[in-house]
């Protein structure tokens, strides 16, 4: 997506360890205008799917799920990173989920009575790096006994696993900017095979 | 709002110890079209003010500010509830916010970049109960020298302290729905003088 690349070079930093800090449009302030854009490519995307739910981890992952949900008129579930106190061990899915940049495992919570085995999931997130968010996430969504029918990433950095691991479970994903490389602090782009030409 | 109540009677739970649950559709499952109609109220209720900035508070701030920000076509800022690693001392605004169902206090940071003296910014919260959250976010804004226009609350209990709070700064409040009272495990509303007629 040509306007997220753009805003990428323009607005985004690069630091050492590959770090893209893009919190001035992405995930502290954020662009409601480059947002719904975002959202209505998700839409253009997976549209001819029968998505009957939009499942997203808190808390960047939460501004892009709303407005693909609006698109597909369906409910948006959030994962959270802690287990609410109204919620009992009986009632949630859990997964576990490593962050290897803060080098912590979260175990991620969503409640057994949002998610069920009827439903057709589109999970949405800000980031694919490492995967492991995304992979919790399709854990939920199989212990539902529910099915995963893709997967929509902002930002992709294509260097890392996440991608691969994706693939070897034969999901399909969109991902509206691919990042090649972020060495020597500069953003290099893939072209993505899945890309939304428009926007 | 009528729908909004409506919902609150039909999905809503009442527990012990004034706890409302809405976690089928407000803040872990949530109604994407409900979500759209509140923030449509909101632009309402504040559209002829000269709205700079939507400010909240993640998680559940989220959903209902990035939705008001695209009807206001302003950007929004969600406050962290921990300091970002790519963020200094020198860089953040921070106010303390205790929260009284869970007996913590928090540190909540917003990032000096994103709200500035010129800034005429809309707090909007999922729920006002003792208001900790939303002055927390004040002080934020006053701290950038910048101005609250006003606060936008999806379910106030007003039988809590927050509005009092709120009310003793001044500020314009607009809750879609009050609570007067959840006593006996029920839930009775006050009808709100700012309340927004249509929906």
């Amino acid at each position: 997506m040509e306007l997220l690349r753009e805003m990428i070079v323009t607005d985004g930093k690069v630091y050492d360890n590959n770090v893209l800090k893009v919190d001035s449009f992405l995930n502290h302030q954020i662009d409601a205008s480059l947002m719904m854009k975002m959202a209505e490519s998700f839409y253009e995307y997976f549209g001819k799917e029968k998505i009957t739910k939009i499942l997203t981890i808190e808390a960047s992952g939460i501004a892009p799920a709303i407005l693909v949900a609006h698109f597909f008129k369906v409910p948006m579930v959030f994962a959270k990173k802690s287990k609410p106190a109204t919620l009992k061990n009986n009632d949630i899915y859990t997964a576990e989920v490593h962050s290897y940049t803060k080098n912590v495992t979260n175990t991620i919570v969503v409640s057994e009575k949002f998610i069920n085995k009827e439903d057709n999931v589109l999970i949405i997130d800000d980031f694919l790096a490492n995967g492991q968010a995304t992979l919790g996430l399709m854990e939920i969504v199989e212990k539902a006994g529910a099915n995963t029918v893709g997967v929509g990433i902002l930002v992709e950095k294509s260097f890392q696993n996440g991608r691969k691991l994706l693939e070897q479970k034969n999901v399909n994903i969109c991902s509206l900017c691919r990042i090649g490389s972020l060495e020597n602090n500069e953003v290099k782009f893939n072209v993505a095979d899945d890309e939304i030409k428009k926007g």
